[in-house]
């Protein structure tokens, strides 16, 4: 159950990263690099940091070929998916609600306690965009004006409180990712922002 | 004891990543995430090269909630700093001083040699600088004019020294840490810095 | 034997990563340190990732004097290594090609599947230059216009094959590498590229 999840969560992350490469614009084999680095980046860092080594990415092969079809996907139909920038930021808040919830599930499983099992989701949630942003030069998506660590947090505890609550699984991951996702949705649309520092509103 | 210092080199750099986040200016929550990163980076690098995992930081909360505090202190009261530029440069440096001594030490304690508990505690105490500096597009502090590497080195050479010598803990602090804050605070009032390739010395 | 290579993509790299500094310029620390950061870099990500921790480099003192020396050259020597633009490129491609067979056959060795080992390998050849580029600001060469990718996934894809032939390792060496370096030094004389996403062509 959640592999398939964590899986959509690598395609979501692997699309974004591949129109990100498509408008730079990079070639094909570039466009597949960052897919595959922004869908499996987030979990890749998660499972260093519990201990899950080797990361199940790489004893699974369908977590190498979700981000080399998205990525191909990308390439090929890039004009059909219409205006890119806003695509980029549906599939970014899609991975990123999906992460958050494995992130937090699969650090509560490796015995961590509730607050860092929150973190660990985040972490999870925010490692795929900033490793893409990173490497393709971008000011890192969590350090833009719209509301997307809190979201990401929250959806995480959202999800570490389902487990202890004794929710079954699909019910974890429809609470986390919902919260998350949908409050990083709507922080988009509406252009919602947290407050800037006293004195600097100005700019 | 180590606990104790290394929870006042996150506080350290907590605040350097929190300061450069207000400068930018980011908002509330790049802020509180700029400081976390700089934080805790360099010890989850330390944590994870030497084998403990998972990191230190995620199993006690008062790693977590030390950068939040630090970044909740600098969002609010960042005028009362002065002159940001240069107190970034001073958190950064103590942060710097106290990791290369726990980087260090906890090397040493999970059986490295000598040679490479000191670079250990290198990385620690410019990690997370480096993850600041990546993160907010800046260069990174460690590659810049000033004396930044060397002084960490000699802190983190001096730590492995005094624990081979069977000094206590405090001794064992205050020698690192006053070597690589020290050395890094007088290279940055003298403007000190090392030779420059030869040839390209008029830049 | 795998140790030799090893240490020999450890010095390309780490005069890649010197030369890149140089040309800044940075002064003689910086060179240093991001000689060692190209140098070990790509290996600390392999061996974290497939669980060898610590790092090999760690507890063999030969890989830290390695790109030390390699540094001092570059900083020393780098007028007389003539066009360094062309240089940093043919270092570049000999560490790629070395450190895809290193990365592959210590991921077989670890008990990875093929194609993951293979992955493996593509992550190690490129890490180290992923890591100097982020370091000193460069767009990742990995994403730049000649393949590279594609070279270092087929020479590590062709060090797999030959260790399940039961090929000795000279030939699992010589046949990976040279598939890789060749083909990367070839694409960067010729000026191949892949193919751009459709309707980018004109950029």
């Amino acid at each position: 159950m959640y592999v398939a999840v964590d899986l959509a969560g690598v395609a979501a992350f692997a699309l974004s990263g591949a129109l990100v490469a498509v408008r730079k614009p990079l070639d094909l084999f570039g466009v597949l690099v960052l897919a595959t680095a922004t869908g499996l980046g987030g979990g890749f860092l998660r499972d260093v940091l519990v201990g899950q080594i080797p990361p199940a990415a790489l004893e699974d092969w369908r977590y190498l070929a979700v981000p080399v079809v998205a990525g191909l996907v990308a390439f090929r139909f890039h004009r059909g998916l219409g205006r890119i920038e806003r695509e980029i930021a549906v599939f970014d808040a899609a991975g990123m609600g999906l992460f958050c919830v494995t992130g937090a599930v699969l650090a509560l499983e490796f015995g961590l306690p509730a607050v860092s099992a929150a973190l660990m989701g985040m972490v999870t949630a925010i490692g795929g965009g900033v490793i893409r942003d990173l490497l393709a030069g971008r000011v890192p998506v969590v350090l833009r004006e719209q509301l997307y660590a809190l979201p990401a947090l929250a959806g995480a505890g959202v999800a570490v409180a389902a487990v202890r609550l004794g929710l079954d699984d699909l019910a974890v991951i429809a609470c986390g990712a919902t919260v998350a996702t949908g409050w990083r949705l709507l922080a988009l649309r509406r252009d919602w922002h947290a407050p800037l520092p006293p004195g600097m509103d100005g700019y």
